[in-house]
């Protein structure tokens, strides 16, 4: 279990250091403006020029598709653990994963594909995804059921002659507001009659296939993440050919297994980044003023804070290591406990240092001024994104107490 | 110190309740739907239409300046803890203090001027607030400085002949994005010579005074809550006539002093209104869905969650009472321990609460399906508006430390 | 809702601070000096000489049974409400209440006496309760089983002929370590077949009844609170006669429920007092000492832990007070959900005072040489004692819940 | 950073973990047993029998002085890292780690001989501490002062001809309750006048030297830890020759500084044992009992207890191991920061475990009947000792700030 990074790990970290240095933080107001003169111009769901200008910079420079493991197609890939400190620069400002190509849900559906895929369906949407010419979403949420237990999943995925017909309503399907959204995978009931777990499937929807309507953006907080946006979306009798199902009918369960594990940790690596960046303007924030005759970095009150941060952050990162290390070399299935773990310890960790950098900033922190409720609103969602943590601890706690089973007979 | 409510507080509770049934509650779709029309009609800073219509209703109800306490101008005015009921049913839902002209920061600038105003200025604006006819904003936070210690607040207020000449800039004041404030309070230095707390005066300054640049609304965690708005504004030479001082030169501690006390506690008291609600969507969510075989509230961490809250609201409101009670006997300076305290309690405790409501809505907790995230990002901005918690801690321990002092030289 | 100290009440608490002053607090050193000497004289299992010369004292300044709501043995019997800031100050000193013969659990077995016990009963163990001549303990829960849901109970109460016959292991017997400890209210179950809450019975019994085997006094936390203790007792074949039982068989279930409110109470009012006494320890410490070049007490870590102190008590006592009042004048059943409020509130915030005013005292906070360590000791249990919190956020959130019923049929 | 267990340490945890199962879990009651034996036979300050019966048995494993850093005098000796996973597991029973020469303080102590003791000192005192004849006690924190700031601490030893004479008061000299206790290190001041950091000194003194006076056992919380005991010691002209100087006059500090940091990591470490024992305390017996209904283990409160004590635990376990490669690697110095961390995470997060681990068991939690209430006495004192939790966040916070130092004078 060796956490040190390698020295061709050192050299993609300096590099994106660089890069953030060069080309992201100085970019950050310019995002904004962008976004929001588009939004005056009357559409803010159009691509946002700055991303497009850095994108070819950070392929020059290797930082691309980073977070694909090694396979046919990345010869090259990374381990989990090696990707690691990477993801978790990119996670330091919010819109920055898309200029390397590694930014959520396309790299869970890359790797979806590139798992459960059919060649066929590798070529036709994993290439284009992989070049970074269309975005894809995730269609799993839906806003009639607790979706936190995945087998209340409403969504008909019926087979009819060689296609499916798909009748649902989604909701939360992240990027879909990008108008270069291209690709929805769907996750669906083909046999409501089958044993729980082998109800759903997968399918491959085309964005533009007939009968889908996209209801509005769900605000997140006040945010609506214009243009990558979160997508309430109806299927009326959606019609796809059979060929556009993953992997197998009643499979859904299992490719969701193995697509979840490295999406959570995905989004935990990029967590502790947003935590790192927090504290970090939270300790320029209260060295820069005073308030009752001294700076309000001499205030105790803020060494407790800044202290628990640390710890927390620490602790967060090793254990999101030891989670990408299992993954890497017992997989995910083993890995499940840690996977959990970080799944709920990240999010609650920054959560809570945002909230202090937030009060560190004073009204400030409110505003768009700095990141930080942007960050809160997006961080605090991962509580419930991808499994709420009532159901992570529920996983971790069956494990734990099957470690110490009593039988009540005895 | 006797909390039961009076007939009168009773039927005004009653008449209150019925009220929000009939009017308030089914129209909270509605005033999205007019907000989110005159945004996409290109202007969301115009008044809100069923505003407009359910002021008369409320006034016609008696239903109207409940928050004025007892005086020439308000005969029939309350007392704090009679107010406090019936402030907290207003905080139930977000823009309804407006309906009945109690909605900040409008109560505590008439109440500022009902104290301290002269005659004149009474005519002037306060007449025309009680009728809800015009609207008013309060300028005393700055973007430049640390503004929980009041004694850092910079803006100039110079005398020049028979005038005051104001520059400064400030920000986070809230209400003045509506087209019909016509009035903004400014506390700024009048003798940055004076002893600290003799520098800062207070000046009545007409919105449309010449030299008043209103920059942006703030955004609240993405919520530009459009028409009222929390405006940057920058004042370049604005020129008004000396008798727009209020009660004098150097006394802006002293007004701001009184102001915050009634100020604070018609936060807090809306605050528990927020806790109840969010607590009562809580439930109600809980009992509509299952996860893995059962009603979500039959989970008992959801148990944990509700007995908290419910202990969290009764402790903060009888609180509020209490200081609410010591405000109308023995005043808000004696008072000034229970108003801090308070103002800690109420809004950390709607915070927690509004948390583990949004949670347990799963994603629609973050979106404007519910009003819950929307009044997480309200409640948690209070946490650092009037005075951030560290600053109101600050006041009472030292009070309590009071109470104990120990001299080391014995 | 009247919390105001009605004029006979104040009397009562200026002379019970005044007894405190003058005869508790120079004696605190005292009380452990003569514990200590009985022990390494080989019994601490007698009287406290301190206590017993103090008990006469009281009884002539009028402050004895003051626990004792009105009766006809209890003509000027304090309401819960009168009561209540008097049994806050008695908490201060943790072996204060006996001096005032308010001590538990002989004034939750007096008032159950009083409710329920027959006249017979009543002259033969009330009457020299109430003159402080024996004590008495409660046997209710049991080693063997998940005491916290009292259907679990196991002690069988059989009858036969005249008599009952008791079998059954119980603990925390708390008080029955003092030799004067002459009366034992047992529960156990008369009829194993009856309806859950119609099994269970209470008896007086004798403690010199054979057949009783007092096994050992168990520590809390390394105390063994001496001379009081919490036992562990074993009956075998214990033999009452039927006149013992209280009230009538199968009524054990209605008699704890009518003691226990009364009880609980009285824990939560000390708890405060506790707390009271642990945040003026720490704030007279913080004062008294320098480290890294300033008072402690100038540390801003400690103003945010003493504001939260000043909160929580403030906010607990008025809790305690509601419940109190809502148990006068509606009753004990209907005030259930106060009741059971406060006792998870009161004990939670004690402990977190206590250990807050632990830490700052440094080493000398685990110690005897103040009094911290063994309160929190006692409070700690007090959060298992009569029910352990989970219990009762399970009763706050059954009767919340019902409150927004939803039927998921609808 | 490898945190895998080589082969080494393999065989090591192996070999333990066997001793445990047969030699020391099976004798926690037998401890118990003949330390009341003692204390009933009139003395209680005597070494207990069954360490010194499994201490041979230990030493023929080879579980002998395993903490012992590789050096001339232990060419076999583990690194901290090796050391970690060892020293966790005996923690898991208060009194192991004694079986092993492997206790507090004696570690400390002989790392400080072996690192800043002459060859004269090491063969007097660290060869028979190293064979388990004597045992040591450290004292530094003294009764009159805030010893959270070393430079209060006030004992004053002075040269004096050939001898150095000490005078000073001091408290919580762990160990110093057995009578094999040979050995005092004691720190004080050599010179008032010089620099801050310069004035302290440490000196070897033989317990047995004329003018020491053991004034009574520190009782924590009600425990006494006999025959170990925490003691209170008086020195009055204590006169030792000047040979018993450790490393130089005014080298206090660095001795303390060196000496605190493997001392924090070994309870670290030990104290990660502590939680990994609640925690499979309380998950087996929330699934050996039901309460209404169910098992206790089927109430989801108890998962998220369960499931937030393995995060916690996991993160405190890769933090410490973290601070241990540190250690190892780049030196205590430069590892101040992780060493800081885990001096507050570890205890704070294994008193959270216990005190759930506590309420699992309701009454019996807080009694002798399971080690709970022992480890959380032990364990709470340890957010005091070697530095309360205050002044090591104070140093993360400090290390923190000047991260991102801004000077405000730009």
């Amino acid at each position: 279990m060796d956490f040190s990074y390698s020295p061709k790990v050192e050299n993609l970290r300096a590099e994106l250091m660089r890069f953030f240095d060069a080309s992201l933080y100085p970019n950050e107001a310019v995002y904004q403006q962008q976004v929001r003169r588009n939004r005056a111009a009357g559409n803010a769901w159009v691509p946002v020029q700055v991303i497009e200008d850095l994108k070819p910079l950070a392929r020059e420079r290797g930082l691309w598709n980073l977070f694909l493991p090694k396979s046919s197609r990345a010869p090259q890939g990374l381990s989990n653990l090696e990707y690691a400190p990477l993801c978790e620069i990119m996670g330091r400002v919010m819109w920055a994963p898309e200029v390397f190509n590694c930014s959520a849900p396309d790299t869970g559906n890359m790797e979806t594909l590139e798992r459960y895929g059919s060649d066929a369906q590798k070529d036709r949407w994993l290439e284009p995804l992989l070049a970074g010419d269309i975005r894809s979403a995730f269609l799993m949420t839906e806003p009639a059921v607790a979706s936190s237990d995945a087998t209340n999943i409403q969504c008909s995925v019926r087979r009819d002659g060689d296609d499916y017909v798909i009748n649902g309503r989604k909701w939360f399907a992240s990027g879909a507001g990008d108008p270069r959204c291209a690709l929805y995978i769907v996750m669906g009931k083909t046999d409501p009659a089958a044993p729980t777990h082998q109800q759903q499937s997968m399918v491959l929807v085309p964005a533009n296939t007939p009968g889908i309507e996209v209801i509005r953006p769900l605000p997140v907080f006040g945010y609506d993440d214009a243009p990558h946006g979160h997508m309430e979306i109806e299927l009326r009798e959606v019609r796809v050919p059979v060929g556009n199902l993953l992997l197998g009918e009643g499979r859904g369960f299992e490719i969701a297994q193995g697509r979840l594990g490295p999406g959570r940790i995905h989004h935990c690596m990029r967590t502790i980044g947003v935590a790192e960046r927090a504290l970090e303007l939270l300790c320029k924030r209260v060295q820069s003023r005073e308030a009752f005759g001294k700076r309000i970095a001499d205030h105790s009150v803020w060494h407790e804070r800044i202290a628990e941060a640390r710890c927390m952050i620490e602790q967060a990162r090793l254990l999101t290591l030891k989670a990408a290390y299992l993954m890497d070399t017992v997989g995910n299935k083993v890995a499940r406990a840690e996977i959990a773990m970080i799944k709920v310890v990240a999010p609650n960790m920054a959560c809570q240092i945002i909230d202090w950098a937030i009060q560190a900033h004073g009204g400030a922190g409110v505003t768009e001024d700095f990141p930080l409720a942007g960050l809160y609103a997006g961080i605090r969602t991962l509580r419930i994104a991808d499994g709420p943590d009532e159901v992570h601890r529920g996983t971790i706690a069956r494990l734990e107490l099957a470690k110490h089973a009593i039988r009540l007979e005895q």
